[in-house]
């Protein structure tokens, strides 16, 4: 597997322990050294005991909405690597980055970054297509 | 000078030259591999002549608000760098994380992403001050 790949893999995971509400699953993904997070309106968050507390907030909320990710872009320069992609969470679209360490052979991730997109809303298909007709 | 020392004054070098839309300043700031940077509203940019345009457009606009950055923290590991910092602009605070690498002994700018802060306001110290002494 290319690092690309494998980078691309511990991404997906990310957003699947979090459709899941996984908190063993998060806890795995997170460094041990020196994360940071900004979850979107929140000041930012330094090192694990605080960065895993505010998921175990996030997965308690019933109301949680499901975070789509999409247009990953990976960049990659020896252990270090970030990826950028676009989260729809209902119907809003946020500019995420989150970087990832090799330790020991696994991508674990330091940081987790998302923010609001003003411009870019993504019409639902169906109104695409009635657009098109019309 | 330490690695710490060395990166909080690229972080200042950085707030300095968008102060003084100083564009040659900003150009040595960015690193020449993969730089990614994601304003505050905007989709990510991907690459040095998307960043530099961005620049570009922001320092011909006369109404550009000064930021004042605050509380940095800086984590280092190696040659790569992250600086959590606090931007005030206009009375509005962003939660910003810069990235940085070393590459010929010169910390580069690699990642700038600046996201509004729901919670955190401050307060004119004038007014800080008047709610002190009632």
């Amino acid at each position: 597997m290319s690092d690309e790949a494998e980078i691309l893999a511990a991404n997906t995971a990310y957003y699947d322990a979090f459709a899941a509400a996984d908190f063993a699953a998060m806890s795995r993904i997170w460094a041990d050294d020196d994360p940071t997070c900004i979850h979107p309106g929140w000041p930012a968050l330094v090192g694990r005991p605080s960065i895993l507390e505010s998921y175990r907030q996030i997965f308690s909320n019933p109301h949680q909405e499901r975070i789509e990710p999409r247009n990953a872009t990976v960049l990659v320069t020896g252990d270090e690597a970030r990826v950028l992609c676009v989260e729809f969470v209902a119907g809003a679209a946020l500019a995420a980055t989150n970087s990832f360490r090799r330790v020991d052979g696994a991508w674990r991730m330091i940081h987790h970054q998302a923010s609001p997109i003003a411009a870019l809303v993504e019409e639902p298909v169906a109104q695409r297509s009635s657009k098109r007709l019309n």
